[in-house]
């Protein structure tokens, strides 16, 4: 059940027999010559949509599909939220939603560099409960797509070398499986981008000049993308199972 | 040319010949009892793609799909940012598409509620340029989908009654278009909602039981909708166009 | 009775009988070649004023005096919260007010520039409730002095040509009712002031070099000035007593 | 020369030979059974707009008329501003003003409840060009009123007893003076109020309940603040001047 | 007992008795040409730290080492909080503190430009149960280590000239006692500083180009810090106790 | 050098060679029934005093010794920072350091709970640059200490069960050598503590009713602690060493 596509008094019954709600979260940033910009918020949305369609139980949220991408800012395209907007935003999110009843909220994330800021969010949403001695009614999961159970060996499996940090082939295959009419190519020089630590966005820009990191995207494939969520379906379909079944202390 | 199916040297490439782009924006909030939860940002971005489809050389953002509905949060579904994370969230869209050399930035809204903090937000972005005697690099826009020249009126004389404000038969038209698979019905009584005032969540349940306010959206049809679109996508090329042309002083 | 010039145990006795209280709102901002820098907020003040010197049941707040006016800084004397700053401040006078049993509050504005603002500011306080299902314990209300039943039409037909949006013979002649011995005079070239659309302070003060937009202040007079108050203030005091006696859901 | 009764014109052309000026500010808050609630802005904007009527080459700003009062709130018509509200409220003044070429700021306070804050806020602005290694272009100043030279003495010679330090006999007298038709009387029991340490509002009001601490304002007199009125504006004019003239480093 | 020495169920047993919990908090600036830059923070957690070995009911905090020091940033070493940082820090010591059952939270003082931005914060977190009219959990004292009975006295008796107000002998003195083999030398010229008014870090600089303000630092010794000590210890334990014993209204 | 126990003119002199910083950063935060409140800013405090008495070229920040905490704020004596407090205070001892000429800032890090806010908080500050096409002054590294290149090895190998993640053997034991006479026991049950995911206080409590997780901290010992400072220090010196000397693009 996609929330954006259903009507009130449907979520309205749903959350009778449901309190889980999947949050597929990325970013709008550079992948890379070939790469689309959209990567890490339509892989999370590719792979949760697919979910829905298998299990229609599962309730998804619409996409978050901005966030903390500002050393890809060198890049046209991109669009980042300053790390403090992005956990009010999520704040706001995850007040929304538990206001209705939703009581795990499960973001499924698309990019790393989203992880910190979702983590400190997180934190910064509990403290308001922890000061207080009293029990937040919701509780919040983080779950990479590509941290997914089975999901990373599969990909390493699948492209020993050249996979890489940034601009993956795995990301750019899921997005090739799902809009097959835009795949693109391109010469890249090195076939395997180089690696180092990120900084601000004129340092990146310098380290990896056309925004790969360690990655030969050029391995993609729309028929390697479609194994990867066949593979990332199931597997969300059982975590958020196991996030619903969990019990409290 | 939408910026998240595309790869940044493509963005890159276009930013020679273009300066201006469009971010379709909207709020996730009921919309009575048969229209969909995303009403308000998809409607913007049907008619922005739909632009582009007919003219690839207009630049459209991802949407900014998450507005100010707190009043609406009292119906499942619902997701809101609070106006201040609001605030903060179009400045960061606003600062990212700036770097890029993006120098007219138009808001094609959905959401009648997201106006005023729109306009706030504009203000408190041109304000730290006010404030120090300094030309911000960019021209803001916001151009409400239903105020595009001759939209409103068309819809108006399409309706003539049962239009309201909320969950109105155009909006809802609109997506029945765009998803047709999804049109859904369901008694409403009185079949006009009643109008009022809008406060807080609890205030707006109690006057507005079933979400709508003053209208009749069982007058909505695909066909309906994509009339609408017919006329809407023109009207927002050529605002676009005029935006663009636009001699500063 | 003004809060200012009355004792707290006045103000508590009021309060047995009066739960609502009325606020001038403005801001200080540059009003073309000959009017007030105050105009905006001298107005919605002489305004609530003279409607308590009829009523001294009426219970009005201190002038809030500097609003959102970054689009005039590039014009001496002008001051402007930033629309931040300014939600903050409203904020903390609703908590005051609504602290000592303030149950309806009204704001009397004087500026256009104003509303979105403020409009956002009341979502921004409602949000505080409507993310937890609570009911605030008070009603805000925003209303333009001008826009009080009778006035715009009132003012539209004492000046049928260079009424315009800024600077207005009407505010203007408020103020010189109010003040009679500082009227001012100026050439103005040309005579009734072009329009164009607001943004920053330098482009405004570029588009509108002596500071009107689309008026003529020389058709003010301090008699016409005394005939606009004598129509708003009884259309104030039947507004708020509308407002005080509103039921609600 | 008041700003909000002047034109723009008039303040531009004063700013070619003055660059200092004076903001009246203040607070809205009980002044105990007799005392206007308004008294802790009216003292400051009396004695500017005094000083103004002696020199017209002062320029006086308008008053800043609502600040830190949280410990008064339990007292009815008290308004008060969360620090931090009131912080970036002054910011925004001062970056107005400064915009226009003010150098000197000098704030004119009549709350001794404001000084941390304002203090803090000086701090805050300073902090800015501090971090950076840059100079402000303006100096600002804090000065209560009762601390302009000769006035504190003076005013302890007037009231040998029962000054106090809320709700003292001066200040009451002062507004007295400029509003002689609001003096209000009351018994007051014990004639001198108790002292003690200032924390929130309800202990605050179990403290002093009737909200003076250690003053008898029924000593007060519109006579006796005229004489105060008489001291303390040729020391205001004095003090700017000074300020005025101070050679920077 | 010290709570970073202490494991939690120590201070857990503890809190059974003790409601009282001290936090010696200060900054990190340049003490002109001798002085340690950790001399403001050194000199509460040295006196704090003496008094809790005098009586180990004494439960102390962490100490606080970095406050407001904009002005002394042009002197290398010297870190500051911006003022409403510090304001959000001692915010959520508080809250964490009251967390435990903590009901009388004393901050000794180290740094005299820390009082206006440590006062605003109290009155910040007050402002919070002011508006709702209700009773925080706790109360909060600031006391300035020489503000301590007696001490004042005893410094100005032992530097009759050349105490001045920024490194001064005396606190230069006690963090000698402390750390006697840091007791460092350096030519002074002029040997008392200079005074002035305290702006921004350049302001600062120029005025006080080694950074001591009126002070002879030379005077310092270790015994003499001893000595001051010695006076404080009694001194803050009996203020700590009277804290504790106060009674609530 | 530690910068607290120098004067600033030694810190300009040192900085005319030195252009790295290292800032121990931890929290204050129970460590289980006996390690120390201040374990996790004791031990990179006691790791870096102990390299810098080596290479006293090693410029080292004061502490920062409360982070991000809110976990753990069940237990008696935590202090915790919300994370958007810590990224305030985190920026500005960045400013700070910076405005001097540090232009490479190491923060070795006491506490895995501070990382994702540490992190974002990097970002946050790079934002500012990335923004808008301009180069930071100053690199930022986060280092733990444990991560320090073979300590982690070092401390399994010492440890190969019991380890664990909160209230370890290994930080435990640090904090023990460094100081001996503070060495706690208690029974613990189980030996080893139960692992689980981290959420708010109450939760954490209910799961780990002691404080520790998966860990056996009585494996610790004074002796134990030394020899895995002996490891850390050398590891720390070649880290900043390297940091120091790495090439910017």
């Amino acid at each position: 059940m996609l929330i954006h596509l259903s009507s009130w008094p449907e979520i309205d019954a749903r959350l009778k027999t449901t309190k889980t709600v999947v949050v597929p979260i990325g970013s709008n940033e550079q992948h890379g010559p070939t790469g689309l910009l959209g990567t890490d918020w339509l892989c999370p949305e590719i792979v949760a949509h697919a979910a829905e369609r298998q299990d229609e139980q599962l309730v998804v949220a619409p996409t978050f599909n901005i966030g903390m991408a500002q050393h890809h800012l060198a890049f046209a395209g991109t669009i980042s939220l300053r790390p403090s907007t992005f956990m009010a935003a999520i704040t706001d999110w995850v007040s929304s939603l538990s206001r209705h009843g939703f009581e795990r909220i499960y973001f499924l994330n698309g990019h790393g560099g989203n992880v910190a800021t979702i983590e400190a969010t997180f934190a910064e949403i509990y403290a308001e409960w922890s000061f207080v001695e009293e029990q937040p009614p919701f509780v919040l999961k983080l779950r990479n797509w590509w941290d997914l159970p089975g999901v990373h060996g599969f990909c390493n499996r699948m492209f020993p070398t050249g996979h890489g940090m940034h601009a993956t082939p795995s990301e750019i295959a899921v997005t090739q499986a799902a809009y097959p009419h835009l795949v693109k190519t391109a010469a890249m020089e090195p076939r395997i981008a180089p690696v180092g630590p990120i900084r601000d966005a004129l340092d990146y820009r310098a380290r990896f000049p056309d925004g790969r990191i360690g990655s030969d995207p050029l391995l993609a494939s729309p028929e390697k993308g479609q194994e990867i969520i066949d593979v990332a379906v199931p597997a969300l379909l059982k975590d958020v199972a196991d996030f619903t079944a969990e019990v409290l202390p």
